[in-house]
């Protein structure tokens, strides 16, 4: 029998396990701090997030246990003739749960999510160091046309 | 004399340049409808983009004339303890002033205002098919870690 997985808007209460979900990944254990009480710079950008009606944070869940994490941004541009895109960004599932689907259930979900919200196009950027991602994505249809160019500042 | 160069947040007056300068490109010509009227979707989604805080789309001017387009988009994240990004998009100039240095400087006056909107880091996607693009970012500081994937819906 196949695990039942809900998706849903993450709420305030669910925030702690997605920093925890974020700080448990080799690239984001240099960068992030998971610590009670957590940094309040986690808070202020959870409410940015959740109060921008183009933002969502999407979690997804097995019963109470949040298993999956990613945020999607609505974007209108004027190329395309006014298209809105979505970009999908920190996509994260538990290791608890690796190898069972959930990554490709978690961007099947934002494609829909996408399809209704009327965008024309689904975009995300993966590093390069990440070797298997580009794989999986290449597989759930996305194509690597462009370069993702990154620059701190 | 180095010929003075304004920027500042587009109007309602300026989507007709811009929608011309967007199909006028080797890319653009294919997907842009320039026509008078223009086509209601692109007055839709200037709307949806100018009424959005988290939305900036900018011309360079020299006197009355835009020479230059750009969108900057600025979106809170939970990734780097809450950071926010700035991501450029459909970065255009004019074909009568190509080769005088104009795109890096709309491409700075991007940086200074994410500086100034809090951002740590401004990201951008080129098509691959775009080769003096790359090369463009690239001096100006950007570095193509990522891999830049789009998913038509």
């Amino acid at each position: 029998m196949e695990t039942k997985i809900d998706f849903r808007m993450a709420t305030i209460h669910d925030l702690d396990s997605i920093v925890k979900m974020l700080a448990d990944d080799p690239l984001g254990s240099q960068r992030e701090v998971y610590e009670q009480p957590l940094p309040n710079s986690y808070l202020e950008a959870f409410n940015a997030i959740t109060s921008d009606p183009n933002n969502e944070l999407v979690v997804a869940c097995i019963g109470n246990e949040v298993i999956g994490i990613q945020q999607i941004t609505f974007t209108p541009y004027l190329t395309y003739q006014g298209g809105w895109r979505a970009t999908i960004e920190g996509v994260r599932t538990s290791p608890s749960v690796r190898g069972k689907g959930i990554g490709t259930k978690l961007i099947q979900w934002a494609i829909d999510r996408s399809k209704e919200r009327g965008c024309h196009l689904v975009q995300l950027t993966t590093d390069k160091k990440r070797g298997d991602a580009l794989r999986f994505y290449e597989r759930l249809g996305f194509v690597a046309s462009h370069e993702g160019m990154k620059l701190k500042i």
